[in-house]
């Protein structure tokens, strides 16, 4: 008996005490800052892939709480009557700055940042994570798939073992912006325009009196979708010369000219190099390989580099959870309190250094090379610093300071777009297509040295003067209080 | 511009192809077996909890099919009018057995099998397997986690870095099923009545000029609830020291007997240790100590073997991920196919021989001990075979066949349930306390030795005489004849 869902209440309870807390305190007025970012890139890569700007839109666009939730609210007996209704009339009233989707993210860098009041920035805190947390995970992934996996295909079919319903809907179309070519997900291609396809299982196969009949049904059925799977009773003696004989009575006959097996256990490399033998020896030069089986892009590259003729690649589980790392650690801190238009940057320093914060309202710069396009560096600057790319610009590592880079000849690109103003939205959504482009464009502007699996490249993320000044000053002064 | 969600087409898209191939060839009337079962415990531990069914139970309810839903297939020139006439009125009329949730299961046994016409048992494959391997999974991990804990608290906090929307809120009740007491997730709390609990993030500390003054803040707000987060700037210079001042200054003045501190960062065991002396030496031995901060069961298990004095645990993305492993490998395989009355078993061999299958309409036993009461191993039966009690029963290993072993005094339970029949619901849906409880029960009734994390004892699950010569026929037929 699960009631109807309202995503809006998908809210950590805490949100609700904090944000009821602020609008009965002095901070009900204050404008805040938030910043998204992530610390690490999962599976120790070089680079990530932003995705689920557009959940977040939706999200934001429709987040209210119906009476029922209000009553529910209620019934805790914590919240003031004036806050369950503001929550009733709820709309967000805030800016909201992201950089787009597709767009290729450093750690400690601001994804998204978030102007509001404090209520209204607090609420949409765990929305906001889990969509981008989620879905930048899953397009990250696939890019490394895509990447291994080179210019062959690569089909998403990880639906069955998705950690739930948008675990798989959205994964498909997180892995379609990283890359991936197609997926096996009706509802995605119904939803996003992700392309569907599918082959066959092996029950299709068992349904049958014999293999040879349940692949001469299904290339009768469907001449021009034909992908037989020969792996049910023994791939090499039985599959693959029962999908010759069908594809040279069935296909060949009707002037088909795509068709294609797929091999999903054994070793992909024998398999698909003993196949690709009794194919050719056939003839049948043209029909394609496709091989599944818990792929991942180290066992592709590895089959790959083993010369495995494997033309497409079905991926499942190993990309739709992100199985090597399936955590995306995207964090929500506060950097600033605005008070009668005056911003004060806030910081956090933790016990672990490597959590500490990056204070203040701030800008996120791209620095690119004017000869190759390429990107070089990001540098995060206070939001009222502008660079003047006609100057040098030196940067520094934030940690090791005397690490310094100037760049002459450059042009910087500020990455975060302003998405909401003042609850309204400003920006016009790009269709996932056009994501998916940008995506590859990113992808074509940084280095192949920052694409490697194993220790790849560190691409630098520094801060301007001014804003290491600060973040320095708050450092000290927090550490020398008592309070 | 994400369009509206029909769960239903989260199908695969070869489903749709495969149905369509059997509602035009001769298989439109063959009555089908479908066992849904896994291959491999996640995390290489001893057992496995099921959750799901109840999603499992509202996507056969509501599995229909929309205009436009129709006119998309139509859309594809795959499918033929008289199935998508069959999908328009489409109404599951099949029978679906199943393991209840909160039953502990073991590999290679079916937790689900599927009697219905071929096209409707092909059609659900997608959903079952995505809401099994989902929650089984978060279920089998909560478990693990809370057995780590022993009797503390274990709170489910990994909205944020889910995999999405049902991630989150079903992962939350999975959880709660397989042993985490709350949640952080309101909409869990909403849904299906886990209690959500939460106590302040960092910003709320920042928001105020001082951690005193935010503190005390919240402990006059919430005196009911007051769990200081106490690492935002030194967690045993100013934290604690502030939550202490705090407590006396506001919670004890009010009689407050509950309050806790706690520690998101930092080394757990040092920092529980040394907070717990600042707490008892101000007189407040009974101020609980709640830590976070990547916690799995592993991690848990250390700090408490190190003494760290720790009453609560939030656990947030290594449980909602299930971070050690994320993919629980359930698979839907064809195990009968029956016709005029007549049921033949069917067997999928696969190039990798733990692939294989196990054939036919089965019963899966559960054999315990009488004078125990502790389950002792899993018995697969054909569907018409009986055990007597009165009798000695003897199981073998179904690949080492020379290792047996007798019960005498013992009883058995029959595991699979009827939930849908002729399309029916006729199950009694349990509320998630008693699902909750029934996984409680269930623990306490496999040895210890099934729980160890490394190297746990296996379980055994043995065929019968009957089921397994039939396995072996199948086998022996495949593998010598050539179509």
């Amino acid at each position: 008996m699960m009631k109807k869902l309202n995503e809006s209440m998908l809210i950590d309870f805490y949100e609700f005490t904090m944000a009821n807390g602020y609008f009965e305190t002095s901070h009900k007025n204050d404008i805040v800052y938030f910043d998204l970012f992530f610390r690490k890139i999962p599976s120790n890569g070089g680079y990530a892939i932003m995705a689920g700007l557009e959940s977040v839109i939706e999200y934001v666009l429709n987040l209210s709480f119906t009476p029922e939730d209000i009553e529910y609210l209620r019934s805790k007996n914590m919240f003031s009557e004036g806050f369950l209704q503001y929550l009733t009339d709820f709309k967000f009233s805030g800016d909201i700055y992201s950089v787009k989707e597709g767009t290729i993210i450093f750690p400690n860098e601001p994804i998204i940042t978030v102007r509001a009041n404090a209520v209204d920035a607090q609420l949409i805190e765990t929305y906001l994570l889990l969509a981008i947390n989620h879905q930048s995970l899953i397009a990250t992934k696939a890019s490394r798939i895509k990447y291994a996996a080179k210019d062959r295909m690569v089909i998403e079919m990880g639906a069955r073992r998705a950690h739930g319903v948008s675990s798989a809907n959205l994964g498909a179309r997180a892995a379609y912006i990283g890359g991936a070519d197609k997926t096996s997900n009706t509802i995605a291609d119904r939803l996003f325009n992700v392309p569907a396809t599918g082959t066959m299982a092996h029950s299709w196969v068992q349904m049958f009196d014999t293999e040879y009949e349940s692949f001469k049904a299904y290339a009768e059925l469907y001449p021009n979708a034909a992908i037989f799977l020969v792996d049910t009773y023994d791939t090499l003696r039985k599959g693959v010369p029962n999908a010759i004989k069908v594809i040279k009575e069935v296909l060949i006959p009707k002037g088909i000219e795509f068709y294609a097996i797929r091999i999903d256990s054994g070793d992909l490399t024998y398999l698909s190099k003993q196949a690709r033998k009794l194919l050719d020896t056939a003839g049948l030069e043209s029909c394609k390989i496709v091989a599944s089986n818990a792929l991942d892009e180290h066992l592709i590259h590895a089959l790959i580099s083993q010369g495995a003729p494997i033309d497409m690649f079905g991926v499942g589980e190993r990309l739709i959870t992100a199985k090597s790392e399936p955590v995306f650690g995207g964090v929500y801190k506060l950097a600033a309190v605005e008070k009668n238009g005056k911003i004060t940057p806030k910081i956090k320093l933790s016990d672990n250094p490597e959590k500490m914060t990056v204070p203040h309202f701030k800008k996120l710069y791209r620095i690119y090379d004017k000869h190759t396009n390429h990107a070089c560096a990001d540098l995060l600057t206070v939001h009222d610093e502008t660079i003047d790319e006609t100057k040098p610009l030196t940067i520094f590592d934030p940690t090791h300071t005397w690490k310094k880079q100037t760049f002459t000849n450059y042009y910087v690109e500020a990455l975060l777009k302003p998405i909401f103003i003042k609850g309204d939205l400003v920006y016009e959504r790009p269709t996932l297509a056009e994501i998916r482009q940008h995506a590859q464009d990113q992808l074509n502007r940084i280095w192949e040295e920052s694409k490697r699996f194993d220790f790849p490249h560190r691409y630098y993320v520094d801060l301007s003067d001014k804003l290491w000044n600060i973040r320095q000053d708050l450092i000290l002064k927090h550490t020398h209080k008592n309070k």
